[in-house]
């Protein structure tokens, strides 16, 4: 395309926390104009009166999704929960460009997914191919998509951290224990996300068991050309809003891996390999931004490896990423309407 | 100056907060670059390793004062304490322009200015003619000024709101219950901003005595063309780090109050007037921006009203203003460097 | 009755803060025993499945309301929404005592209750005669009642500030600013109460508006036998889960204001008000306490005076202080149960 | 000695946090009278000054430690800082029973304290043979015992978990990813413990170097009659004040692990195993009290277990502990002061 192209998008599921942050995001973009927010219960409403710091050049009506003028319409951003994103997505017309940030189309078995997320896939066919957006490792793949696939937050730092490596480590030995704020349980209503039951406390979730696991086991097999690889994923609840760590336990050479982390992220934007020996990534240097921060620690037993990765789940984990990937998919610059992100400290 | 102007900025005390902040909105405008940051115990070190989050576009070595080399800086942003501001600035270059976030430059009153910070001001006539830099306010006087004091946080949220409508209200009135979240402490170390001891509690400091209530009043007094006006100043520390809130209680006409806001603030890029009605404004929805939201309120007592202002301490409140007053300076759009910052919330 | 006996108590509303709070706090009561616990969509569960912090002594079935045995409960502690507390409590057997935490029997004026509640009240008679439970003032009335009104949490706050001065301030001049924690907000679940929503902010709400002025004026107006003394109270939420500050501002003399505290709380177990000078009052004094801390300041314009209340709103706001009523009414020692309560800090 | 007894107790180090919290937990001790509170910097004040939720009951004045009458003294807990506490501790007299929370004597290998604290020990004999006051493991060693070294925080809640298994699995397997309340860093001031720093975000810090890690292979190899494990450290700050959780990594049998910890703790007052498949425990249902909670749960991949213990750094993690091994100590109830202690929530 030319210089000039705009597209027009819409966020379908804009009354969530990244649909908003997508709604957020675009209004700096300089190629891509929100032209449509589509939410359910929430139609009729003006978006800046669900988000009022959305309020301003960021404003839209918030509409039912079978009230879009499609024909309007270049990309849609699927803001919307698993289940129901396909649902939608499956509907659309072809001419609509879709980047999908829920979990819908990520895992190429449908077996697996309809596993996994409790329901049968409407598309197998389709997701077996969908390519999937991670893109400081299937970018090459997106140009000219119609359908990208943004990894989880946790899959995404988790695999920034340990697709350079897997060949290096003893595959046996992968242990993610991750901790995740509140936002990455979205807006939904439950107790167990209420100020007074989220703060000054910490626990872990999902222990064993969260759905994240077999979209990274995926990625990592596929990395490797094995079946073999399983990984133990245990996230926790931190209480703040923004920002999640991975650390990653592994055996193998601290030298070895460092250097591998560092070669292969040595032209990537986003993602910062720290110089070894160097303080702890914090999610808050990370804050707002599109940006990983990784950094490799020898551990005290021999042969042990610490990995650490930073994101904001948000923005790197979800809507920025989701920019990212459109950017590749028209062949523009990747960092168009993230570069200027900073970090938010204190 | 013609379209192409770029000046080159030195930050004075880029080791707190107020200073990293102006080092990374300065990263955002298109006509500043930061060529110095200066540090008094931390010199030698580059910036990233105290604020890791300016790694990247906004790093710069941290140098002493003396070893700046003030024939390369066009402008310097004072970002020391009071008292230790005035001391490098009084010996500064003629031709190094100078916004100063510090106290030292707001009093006109070189004995109030005593009595308030302890200390005798070492120039007394500067001091009594330097402008105030509240843009919405004093914007038309601050062209080709060659040193603009900035407000402090708590009295630009609190003249936003009261200055029009200073006219309106019962002099005798002014109640201002005023909360900010810790960074208006700055990054000194004491135990009341240890994060065991902030965290999960709320309480007022510096009740009758603070040191912006003068500020405010004398800024009130001017704009009335009186001298008697005194206010109540109470605020409050509360458990965020960002944000600042004033609750102004007077006595007055709801719908007169909020007509005068209304049309001091319709042409301001920065400062919205909430709808009668309108839901409360929230600190969170002006977060890492320039803005300020201003809502009012009629009591169920008649004839008292309720103001409210928020602003985010460190921009609106210091670093973002001051970058607002240099693009005035310089006869720039004001809101250069500023207008892109979109809050981030949740 | 003798030094042995045992109550037996019924808990109403036990999956709510205020329910927790009091069974927790009655598993350290000498003489009551909770022996029954209610709830609507959560009966059939134990406590300890919704609340684990009551796992082992405290730890009880839950049950709908029609199910207990109401032949064996002594005391009923109606800790239901308000509303819904009514409808319960003006079925229970007569020889059930009720001390009631919502705002049900707070306000004797039945027209008040339905304009500021929204819907008519049960028993107009019986709440016209109902005690108000704050013990330091209505605590003699309090022996042999069978049924109490235990006050808001504002209210007690700010009722403990003002009523030993209302005589010496100027009446007109009333002004409280509120601090709460999101707990005082309830369990239910609104968007504003979660944790991405309600952590690093600070706003107002319920401006002129909040059902807590009409019961603090009626109580303020009897003390001073009047009926035109209106306040204005503007609460807001603090990123915190507990405590409860109030920032009053009144016209008076501090010494007089200072010395009447003094005077009336000499003798009070649970409040104390500090001596003049003393380091502001902090939430996180009185954390898990049924203490109230105040302190008086004179303000810088002359004649205005600043008097600050804290409380845990949990404990002397709500469940504390229902439990210190029950004692006033078996004529037992007002601190049973209560006085081994330490604050947490930090 | 008889059921009278009542000890006289100095707080060594009361301006901390766990000297604050002893002093705090002693006003609720029936048989426990504290009698002097130490302080270098700030001996001449009150407790209360410093710590003002200790007002009333648990006041005293602080002094240096030379101005303790120590024949009125029957026994100290030593608060100090590690390296400080050696100092002071060799120089009381005999009489003096001592329970020491910090790092002094928990190394039996002075070789190896000194390699990890940067000292040589002043005792290394009296150190080899100090008792470790894990009650539930080295309880029934410490009858009569004049000196008892308290385990660190994060070793309490890893060595709770873990010895009761570490014959049950691979004991090169063992992954200890660790969440602490920022309370655990103590009262120093530091930039990173500011509220500004510390909230909103989270960190590792120590990777491969934390303290702690020889002090918990001590005890796993002790235990199993190896000198061979080593075991992977990896401690998070976490925002929040209070609380500490541990996720310990293993491989072993799932029904084996969960058999031997429900066996081993039966019978211990403070130490609960959940029940397989229970909800995830949270430091939340533990704050303000000495209790610990275990839970094991397997994982995705076979073989591999996750064993998480949650504590109140600053009760069980520390003061609490410290009064459970005098009791010990003393052969009273082990319970004693600690029992009517209840999880503060929310």
């Amino acid at each position: 395309m030319n210089d000039k192209t705009t597209l027009k998008a819409a966020v379908l599921g804009a009354s969530g926390y990244t649909g908003a942050e997508t709604v957020r995001l675009l209004a700096g973009h300089p190629r891509v104009e929100a032209v449509a927010a589509t939410g359910h219960s929430l139609a009729g409403k003006q978006l800046s009166e669900i988000f009022p710091h959305l309020a301003g050049a960021a404003d839209l009506p918030v509409v039912k999704a079978d009230d879009v003028d499609w024909s309007n319409v270049d990309v849609a951003f699927g803001c919307l929960p698993h289940g129901t994103s396909q649902d939608l997505i499956e509907t659309l017309p072809d001419h609509v460009r879709v980047v999908d940030l829920s979990a819908d189309y990520r895992l190429r078995d449908a077996a697996l997914y309809a596993e996994t997320y409790g329901r049968a896939h409407l598309n197998p066919e389709r997701t077996a191919h969908v390519k999937y957006g991670l893109p400081e490792w299937r970018g090459a793949d997106l140009s000219g998509e119609t359908l990208v696939a943004c990894p989880g937050c946790y899959p995404t730092a988790s695999l920034l951290a340990l697709l350079p490596i897997i060949d290096l480590v003893d595959p046996d030995s992968v242990i993610i224990d991750a901790k995740s704020g509140v936002s990455g349980a979205g807006r939904g209503l439950k107790e167990g996300n209420l100020f007074s039951e989220a703060a000054e406390g910490v626990h872990a979730y999902g222990v064993g068991t969260h759905r994240h696991a077999p979209e990274i086991e995926q990625e990592l097999n596929l990395q490797a050309g094995r079946t073999d690889i399983g990984v133990t994923f245990t996230p926790h609840l931190i209480p703040m809003t923004r920002g999640e760590l991975v650390t990653c336990h592994v055996r193998g050479d601290v030298d070895q891996i460092h250097a591998a982390l560092i070669a292969k992220y040595a032209a990537a934007p986003f993602v910062s390999v720290l110089p070894l020996g160097a303080p702890t990534p914090d999610t808050r240097h990370v804050r707002g931004t599109n940006n990983c921060r990784i950094a490799v620690y020898p551990d005290r037993v021999k042969g042990r490896v610490v990995v650490i990765a930073v994101i904001d789940n948000l923005v790197k984990g979800s809507s920025g990423q989701a920019i990212q990937n459109l950017n590749l998919m028209m062949d523009w610059d990747e960092t168009l309407g993230l570069a200027g992100l900073q970090a938010l400290f204190p």
